[in-house]
């Protein structure tokens, strides 16, 4: 792959919501000497973000001339409708943007959002890639994201050098197809979760001691990241917030109300997702993921210990 | 740890099953220099066990002498229990041994069986070790076994350095407890499967190449054996077994009879022991328990295709 034809696209890239997680990536992207300016709805990390070479600007109308490549990290599908397409950030996204421009959506949204804001921006000539990661704050700090990639060829080839900045970067099918896979991802996580936690509390439950059955199965088939990850979180009681419940119920909740629109029925998905919905009804709300342990050991009369 | 008071008990180690798990672990204790005496129900293997030094019976009266160490890796709970107590093998294998003696029961079986077996043992002064594996043909050949042994501290710190020939050794608590760890690694994997399957399927159903988001989702929290493994044999269709579906369905029927005895509830283990009783009902009961993905594309539009 030439970089001969992103010459232009690079000249400067505009990044949009500098949060948790995009802070980090737009640092990573001007520490690389990439020449990026960012925009955030409220004014933060200016100054962390000055030191790695990222400008900030309060509104798109100061830019002063049309950008070519565009990175979203915004919190909601919504939110990037609005930062794209309405004049949120000063004037719309897109008025700022020359054909054969491409928007890059980081963001986690709807694979329905994905497709939407694809078309309208395609109506202009500009392309259009849904990227959603996973890897969390730490990955994207250290610049070792999974980054599930949905868009035409060409363009995933043109934009892979950039994102590779930020992590590993897999094209997974056309547009809509990078946040599917980032369903896929989250049913995998939520349900694993849950297998672990079944796994320790009937292993505990049976008199062995669950910490040292965690160490035995992560040299076996059972080893997962999630095994030895959330399995540590939840024997030594840590549940303060990774990744929400919240978020793992909204993530499995979509997942499954596309599998049912799509025609399919997913009993795992359906049953852990109805999991959460318990634990996210209960005062463990605002708890980690991992929080699904304390549900399982309560089907137990372990939970009244 | 040292190894003086077990100088004695290593003098000769019996083996007992020498099928496709037990032949290869014999021949790597009589690689390693020990000497080892192996039966089988039927006469099978002897010539490669020669190679490596282990001398076969058909007997056991035949021995001619009192033995301190038995590794047993028979079929099911009961064939040891017949290998153990009545004539099966020329004479109860209890006859043939000494107080002091350490029997280790590296067979998949019941924790009520093993705990049964470790009465009668003790009974006589017999020291018993549960030690059930993980890894496979493969693992038992490279000498990688998981090895998940429930036994007395003591006795568990004796025999460590035979199995260390076999793979690694953790003690997860109690006689009993192995056979419990176990079956808490089987519910892991079956469900991980379960919910590998669902996530491709969803993957595709959505239009996404299923193939590349498999190896995306491997770069992060969903990571797992079971999905490098199981995944690439769901998208290659290769469905000979490695592990048996009926093998998966009994051991988590043997998990959630125990888990419900036990008061608990275990709603993801309840409804994976039920998706693998529909494949197993079906024409499918031949293949590896990866085929569970048959199951779930069979639910989606897919599974007409």
């Amino acid at each position: 792959m030439t970089m001969d034809n992103i010459g232009a696209v690079t000249q400067e890239i505009l990044f949009l919501g500098t949060g948790i997680m995009g802070a980090p990536m737009a640092r990573r992207l001007g520490l690389a000497g990439l020449s990026v300016v960012a925009w955030n709805r409220t004014e933060n990390k200016a100054h962390e973000l000055a030191g790695a070479g990222v400008r900030t600007v309060r509104d798109l109308r100061d830019l002063g001339c049309k950008l070519r490549l565009v990175v979203v990290m915004l919190s909601t599908g919504e939110v990037v409708d609005q930062v794209l397409f309405s004049p949120a950030a000063g004037c719309p996204v897109v008025e700022i943007l020359t054909p054969g421009s491409v928007v890059i959506v980081m963001s986690s949204i709807s694979v329905e959002s994905a497709l939407r804001q694809a078309e309208q921006l395609q109506a202009r000539g500009i392309d259009y890639v849904d990227a959603p990661v996973s890897g969390g704050e730490r990955g994207a700090m250290a610049g070792s994201l999974t980054i599930m990639a949905g868009g035409g060829i060409d363009t995933c080839q043109r934009i892979q050098p950039i994102l590779a900045h930020l992590g590993t970067m897999t094209r997974v099918g056309a547009v809509g197809s990078g946040q599917l896979s980032k369903l896929a991802n989250q049913l995998i996580v939520g349900i694993s979760i849950g297998a672990v936690a079944e796994a320790l509390v009937l292993a505990e439950l049976g008199g062995a001691d669950p910490r040292a059955v965690c160490n035995a199965l992560q040299g076996g088939f059972a080893d997962s990241t999630v095994l030895r990850q959330h399995g540590a979180r939840m024997l030594d009681g840590r549940f303060d917030p990774g990744a929400h419940c919240t978020t793992q119920l909204k993530d499995l909740s979509t997942a499954l109300a596309l599998g049912s629109k799509l025609g399919g029925n997913f009993p795992l998905l359906t049953l852990c997702t109805e999991l959460y919905a318990t634990l996210c009804r209960s005062n463990r709300q605002s708890l980690d993921h991992s929080a699904l342990y304390l549900e399982a050991r309560d089907r137990t009369p372990l939970g009244s210990s």
